[in-house]
């Protein structure tokens, strides 16, 4: 018996491609221009040796423009900002299998919010796979759980075509993220292939049929109400479901949606309860509930002895627009059915006076309410902070907030990353939880270097608060000390302003509702990145508590 | 046609669980207690709500210690460390799917590192899946491609069983990531049932019969060359490889391993060279190969022109143990079998003299080796500096080196607090490269919470320099101002020192030989945490160039 495994082990040793046609259109040169000429124009990388092709191609590319991140899971949160507010995929750049699994959390945000993404991830040639080498994994499988669709692009040949393939499936409809495989070889070897320009997909018509069945339900409805998310939450679809609001149906946005539009003089649907029981009493008197590119309400966890499901017993619930439909174009049509009126109640509260006092959520979201520019961008990763400062906004100049769709916290500062990048003559503000922020804060250095338009909000409470709510929720009782030390992120401090300055972003601290209100006045009076530390006052303690 | 989903998508609506069973014993009882009964007493958390009975449990069993990290990828390169040092597995605490994806890219490297890990991967309750919420993902199927085992504890009585399985399947042999998902029903739900403490695995005994096979090749071999890694790099692997080589065996070690035992006293085999075209220089001239615990060796990327096979043609390669096999007792067998004296050289150079001028990778190496305590712990993530310090400290006090045994970068900081909690009393020093140190950077913060006598040193020398490298490497030619933008991290500058004191870590600047000397000397000199900014030089200019 034999050991010998020279034979068995050793495949093919060398690629043959030629220096020149390397140097004159190679396979990453198809894949760039593919993607510029598909209208995707911004990358989000981190690359490694087996991405240097790529690299070098963008040199002979000048549509497509590269934004180097420091981590993957802030060029992924990234690509998901840019694809909300541009309508049309961004690239990544990821370094085999590790690098994915880096953007792995963030690409799973964007599925849920269902964006378009193209992730390029480069591999080992193709020939080098079999020597199962320290960065060799398992990509596809790696890839699988977020993608809608996963290729490799194994010859040269197959890389442009395949690019092309990739944009179209991330548009969907519904939108998600598409996965390139490319191998090195693929990247460097010679081609004259380039995938061809497609023409971009839209969501499907609604069903007219449907949509009758609806409003016929709708009209023998006791109490009925609409449950509305994705694309129904930018200003067309809100201003439809406003008509029926007028109409008489009461209207919530899911909890968490990928971009609503809202401020001033836009309708403002109630957003559904994170908390399950609360959000199970705001539909308990519904007899009939319809979805609008929405899921079935279903709470955010599980509880003992508490609900899943959130609407009631003997509830109707009907689908009046899938994920992959126009639920505005919809929405439009079952108004018009009903003969709601023209148009719907819209939100015009007053601004909030000038806070004072301790620093809550809620005094800095009457500063964020009084000073955000007319059609500024936000992105919401601040947790425990979010929804105060979300009700205290309904008044503030029109605007996007985008949201935490897929709850992997770390999304706030990549997703502002993208937005600003794809909006860049648009105030961004990214809030954010203490405990997020930490997961992805290499992302201020990327706002540094780009000189962004973001002002990063940091919620200093020195805890993961939510966890303190949550434990008792979940029948755990009270911690002890070992399960407080996992709750609490107080020891030591995290010095958010000396954090960012080290990054490069200037930042200011504040400790009261009027200094942050000054502060936060101050980030929109002028252009780049900011980093604003809002240490939060201790909650007040309840008399004879 | 109805559109009613009420029925089908409700399913179940709440658990059934009395609160005093669960107060009681619990499947999160049943997991810990398993757990330390099987001597896993250390858990790296990043816990979420799905994990709040696991935390809450650990106010009931003493024997287990957690060490919240404020990234997942901290956990996981924390529970490699300390694997690697205790060769037995850490847990992790990891918050569904996108936790798990967020510790990915370190189980990468302890997967290449053959390490035992426990991954603890919260989910919803088994009843609330059905409901696709937010946190939803396929946890299995992100767990595969890192994992030798995984299984889903879907009733209560089933977590202390499959926690003592997973247990022996992380052991192996070969070690390596078993991932337990555990619904939050499963956690909080009552349960009697504790899974048994299992007899710890060994690695299979060498085939005598195989090693005769080799030891013949051997004797009729002109040029014989030994490749060794896994276990087969610590103390006794290394006394028996040095036999062989006063036998006239050459001995080089993988480039990556996973601990090795090195300094004054202990046989130095070569280190195969990174770089393909240097390795396959260095073993151009053998005409067999023995492999022991590792893989016949390929370059570590593919590139033009360049092989991807590193052994030279006809040049016979023969496995004297398998992974799972106890290379040193084969070498041992394989030495007595030759008649190989009873000791083989060590390393015995003169330690380097105090390092002056220009702060170059070399200079800190010498500095390292002059003030390295004895039975230090080494975690290598320094990417171009790693090799020279290494080079250097062969002369050091006896110590272990941990190397990046899967190329994903983000390892050092994370592997580091792992060796320093397994091991309380030795000295961990962490080498990172200032692109690598980015990646996990939230790792000072544990450092600093667990007060660990870890001395980090950075080399900021603000590059991707490898890639720099690599690239002209690949046939891409020589960056343009796009592509250089990808491999620079020079702008803005990253102030290290501010960076580690802001998440508590106190920190010196260098700038030169002398003062990273001193300052190293000092780090050495006192327990507890220390950061060092290597403000590496730029190299020295050729003559003419």
């Amino acid at each position: 018996m034999s050991n010998d495994l020279s034979t068995a082990a050793r495949g093919e040793t060398t690629a043959a491609a030629p220096s020149e046609a390397r140097a004159a259109s190679n396979g990453a040169d198809a894949l760039i221009r593919t993607l510029a000429d598909n209208g995707v124009t911004a990358c989000f990388a981190n690359p490694g040796t087996s991405e240097m092709q790529f690299v070098a191609a963008l040199d002979r590319e000048p549509r497509m423009s590269a934004v180097l991140c420091l981590f993957e899971g802030v060029a992924t949160g990234a690509a998901d900002g840019y694809g909300r507010m541009a309508d049309r995929p961004a690239a990544t750049l990821l370094h085999l299998g590790a690098g994915y699994a880096n953007g792995g959390a963030n690409l799973h945000n964007a599925r849920r919010a269902r964006t378009p993404v193209v992730n390029v991830v480069g591999d080992h040639a193709t020939y080098h796979r079999a020597y199962d080498t320290p960065l060799s994994s398992d990509i596809a499988g790696w890839a699988a759980p977020n993608s809608a669709w996963v290729r490799s692009a194994d010859h040269a040949d197959r890389v442009g075509p395949l690019a092309a393939e990739a944009v179209t499936a991330s548009l969907g409809p519904p939108g998600g993220c598409a996965t390139l495989i490319l191998p090195a070889d693929s990247a460097w070897n010679a081609t004259a292939v380039r995938g061809r320009a497609l023409a971009p997909s839209s969501p499907v018509a609604p069903d007219a049929e449907r949509i009758a069945e609806v409003a016929a339900g709708l009209r023998g409805a006791k109490a009925a109400g609409l449950l509305i998310g994705g694309r129904a939450c930018r200003a067309r679809g809100l201003a439809a479901a406003a008509r029926l609001a007028a109409a008489g149906v009461r209207v919530w946005t899911e909890t968490f949606v990928a971009r609503q539009r809202r401020g001033a003089g836009i309708f403002a649907p109630a957003r559904l309860a994170y908390f399950g029981e609360v959000a199970h009493d705001e539909l308990a008197d519904l007899d009939t509930l319809v979805l609008v590119e929405a899921q079935a309400p279903a709470a955010f966890f599980a509880y003992p002895d508490k609900p899943s499901a959130l609407w009631p017993e003997g509830c109707r619930i009907e689908m009046l627009a899938g994920v992959d439909e126009a639920g505005d174009v919809a929405l439009e049509m079952l108004a018009d059915l009903l003969e709601a009126p023209p148009a719907g109640p819209v939100a015009c509260a007053a601004a909030p006076p000038a806070p004072q006092g301790d620093l809550f959520p809620q005094s800095a979201g009457a500063a964020i309410a009084r000073h955000l520019p007319h059609d500024a961008i936000i992105s919401d990763d601040a947790v425990t902070a979010g929804m105060p400062i979300f009700l205290q906004t309904a008044s503030a100049a029109p605007h996007d907030w985008l949201m935490l769709t897929g709850g992997a916290i770390g999304q706030g500062i990549p997703l502002a990353i993208g937005a600003a990048v794809a909006c860049p003559d648009r105030k961004v503000v990214s809030l954010n939880g203490d405990g997020a922020a930490m997961y992805t804060v290499q992302g201020l250095w990327t706002i540094a270097r780009e000189q962004l338009d973001v002002t990063v909000v940091v919620f200093a409470n020195g805890a993961y608060k939510i966890l303190n709510v949550e434990f008792g929720r979940t029948g755990s009782g009270r911690p002890g000390p070992a399960a407080r030390r996992l709750l609490d992120l107080g020891r030591p401090t995290i010095a958010w302003t000396t954090l960012a300055e080290s990054l490069g972003v200037p930042a200011t601290r504040c400790e009261t509702a009027e200094a942050f209100d000054a502060a936060f006045a101050s980030a929109m009076g002028r252009r780049g990145p900011r980093l604003i530390e809002a240490v939060m006052s201790p909650p007040p303690q309840r008399v004879g508590a």
